[in-house]
């Protein structure tokens, strides 16, 4: 099946928008598990266990495995092994390179066992189609990010349109396998409503609620399609982190539940408005 | 020392702008390698071995290693610690994520004993800044990269003048520490005389000579400065793989050699003609 059924399927399954950022790091997490072996892992599991029939997604930023040494790769694959069949694993790599590079980097990531990679347009057309070869795994492409610094390059106007369409514009063309989705942050709402229309059949991988201060309510508005469906909202720290007590799954299981309660009721007021 | 300048003393001190690209992948190993233990290592120890003398950097592409799961990350950090000390150590891992995890990707890499990573753009300034804030470690930013896709983004036209021009103007900014470089394709030899005019005091990292078709003459003239340093010109396939058989060594060498002497006639030529 290809990757954004895939993705749609998961939502539709669960009925739930949720993504759930898996970064861990060790000062923030719960000190009874580091005095146990594997602490990472046990979280993670812990986590993926008391959440998993709540969510669509998981998405592990690399850099918080790669920070960890030879070590944090094995866990990455262990921690990818822990998420049941159904649940889209999405890898937040944000690579790039040239084609015969990026489809090294391609065969790293899909065979680890992630079903989605975030990928960085910045380098073009050959540095992002080795991603798109098997339809059954799919890309989020960078397109309007959600930290401060989008303003940087993402926002200059190249013709009469800022750069982050153009990149919308792109993955909408580079569709072609139904496996391509776009990366925008819930701290650009109006610009969401844009890429939504450039790009109406891409799935929208939606980061910056909670500690960047995203707007919630505006992003399922803006970011979903008619249905109320074709977007994931991640939450990390939020989630994650709601508890460095021995409680901490069950935290998370509460932030999870009430972030997707959040979504749901944004998403059933839009689909009464719309009469779809 | 600072990074910048510790990159011109490593060009100094062996009068040579060569970077050879660790670049390995088992189906282009001399075959006699691949029965002994550990062939990735024995073979990037080999080549290290035997062309230290003749280059000013060493630039494994993090794709290659990651395909190798977590043992590539033990063998990457393991390749680091072949590099004679005075040799620059390029982590070529075109990262790029918002601050926090930015920061991660940095201690990571520069952690391993990387003395420069690349970093992609896209994402701004926060996603750059914690690569910059040790003065002895620097960035190589992606400007105008040497792919058939940098078609696609950085030659748009953004308010009279092209995407890579407005990256290499902030990397020129952003370059307070003396640690900031600059990423420029050889297959664009007119564009590295623009970018050498916006960002005279950056080094730049010039890959695309050999397989990409790239113009090494035009690369020298337009990349270095008036002392016709201030760049490294990398080469991976074209020096690590001259040989499959036993030779590969002396072979590497050899190509390591005829590259440095073609790119020394041509700074020899320049200096000659400006009098500097």
């Amino acid at each position: 099946m290809k990757a954004n059924e895939r993705l749609q399927h998961a939502i539709r399954a669960r009925n739930s928008l949720v993504c759930v950022g898996l970064d861990v790091t060790l000062d923030k997490m719960p000190k009874h598990l580091l005095k146990e072996r594997d602490p990472v892992l046990r979280f993670n599991r812990a986590i993926i266990e008391a959440t998993a029939d709540l969510v669509a997604a998981y998405k592990p930023n690399l850099a918080f495995y790669e920070a960890l040494g030879a070590e944090g790769w094995t866990l990455l694959r262990k921690t990818l092994e822990c998420i049941p069949e159904g649940i889209i694993r999405i890898g937040d790599a944000k690579r790039g390179d040239i084609g015969s590079t990026a489809r090294k980097y391609a065969e790293a990531l899909f065979g680890m066992g992630f079903d989605y990679v975030t990928v960085n347009p910045y380098m073009g057309s050959d540095s992002v189609s080795p991603f798109l070869e098997d339809e059954e795994k799919g890309i989020f492409l960078l397109c309007l990010t959600s930290n401060p610094g989008s303003r940087d390059f993402q926002y200059l106007d190249t013709g009469g349109k800022p750069l982050f369409q153009r990149v919308a514009e792109k993955a909408a063309a580079w569709n072609k396998a139904g496996n391509c989705g776009l990366v925008a942050g819930a701290t650009h709402p109006e610009e969401l409503e844009q890429i939504r229309t450039i790009a109406p059949e891409l799935p929208l991988l939606i980061p910056g609620i909670g500690a960047q201060g995203g707007d919630l309510e505006a992003s399922v508005l803006q970011g979903t399609d008619r249905q109320g469906t074709l977007a994931v909202i991640n939450s990390s720290r939020g989630i994650i982190f709601a508890s460095q007590g021995e409680d901490f799954a069950e935290a998370a299981r509460s932030q999870a539940e009430l972030l997707r309660d959040d979504i749901n009721r944004v998403r059933a007021a839009k689909i009464r408005r719309l009469g779809t």
